[in-house]
């Protein structure tokens, strides 16, 4: 039986990108379901009725939730083509660790700094540099997040690539600047240009729009 | 060379007690390094830099930090006695995606609900009989939520084991009797009366006395 994937998101989930580009790294035909997050359809209900969000990996009809858990689904079942994590048990704890910093502390702080107000925006700032500082030294030695290929960990963080410099002009701030994170802002230029992703970005000028109306 | 393993942790942290718990599972010696969380060590800012908190488990040398990577690393590096996650993709998804529920939804859902003030506890203890139902249902047919035999998941589930009662109690509430979530209640049961884990339990009078403090 041929395998049969779908895949729910929205024109913009960062969380649904991690799915799309691991998707085309393995080589996977998969159908794509466009959800409108104000008016969502009953399948999308249906698939993931604790968090009802997107992204939602159908699988032969069984659906998979979180980005993160997706990504790890799919690494371990088309484990041949383009392994997303390492082997090893160590590197493959670190690449975990990192991505739940990203979720957790990197990306909420970097949308708080840019679309956030008063105390919260001021403090998420302050805490920013130590954050990329951690990152940054991530890709000490490297190519991608992944060593010599990209993998599990830069499509965790690759929500930077189209979206850093759309919140910092919205927010009227920097937060990347190649001085002082060289490795990242090489890192972001290398992965913008992966031939395979190259249907993948949003809309800009869509992007701004949307997250101006954020602020 | 034989395999050094320490764990740093708190007398009654949560998180540290999946990997006790994981670590007496595989039949593993380890020393353990009691912080006190108001005086942390220069081995545990060492070793966590990022989060400073406990668990921290270092192997050989090297730091494992955030307690659901760890309990995947020690089930991918001594895989052989009691696997903690299932072996299919599919199922191995599912217990991750209940962790992260756990940790991101339940857990604090019920900390709210019984230390929490106003509003916040309010809505919390509305959440709750939703969240238990969801949890309540990945019993059904089996003894643990890993199946016939306790793993990763119960784990992460574990603290309920321990602590629920003590958060009804300084909350003056119920959050699972035994009518309304039987498998939970006899799940509760079967775990705390698992031999390996009878020295593991923190002083309940101890527990008591902390969250009070915290309400």
């Amino acid at each position: 039986m041929a395998d049969e994937v779908k895949l729910f998101r929205t024109w913009s989930s960062r969380y649904s990108l991690r799915i799309v580009w691991a998707l085309k790294l393995k080589g996977l035909e998969f159908d794509t379901i466009f959800e409108d997050l104000a008016n969502k359809s009953p399948l999308l209900l249906q698939y993931n009725p604790v968090h009802k969000k997107v992204p939602v990996l159908v699988h032969n009809g069984k659906p998979v939730c979180e980005s993160l858990v997706i990504l790890e689904y799919i690494d371990e079942t088309w484990n041949e083509a383009h392994p997303l994590l390492p082997k090893d048990p160590f590197q493959k704890a670190e690449a975990r660790f990192w991505a739940k910093f990203n979720d957790e502390k990197l990306l909420p702080s970097i949308g708080k700094a840019s679309l956030g107000h008063g105390k919260e925006k001021e403090e998420a700032r302050v805490l920013i540099p130590e954050y990329l500082k951690h990152v940054e030294e991530q890709l000490e030695g490297n190519n991608f997040f992944g060593g010599e290929e990209i993998g599990y960990l830069d499509l965790a963080f690759g929500w930077m690539v189209y979206l850093i410099d759309v919140l910092e002009e919205v927010g009227g701030t920097t937060f990347i600047n190649k001085e002082k994170y060289p490795l990242l802002s090489k890192w972001i230029q290398k992965f913008y240009e992966i031939p395979v992703f190259k249907e993948s970005w949003p809309d800009r000028d869509k992007l701004i729009t949307k997250y101006q109306n954020y602020v």
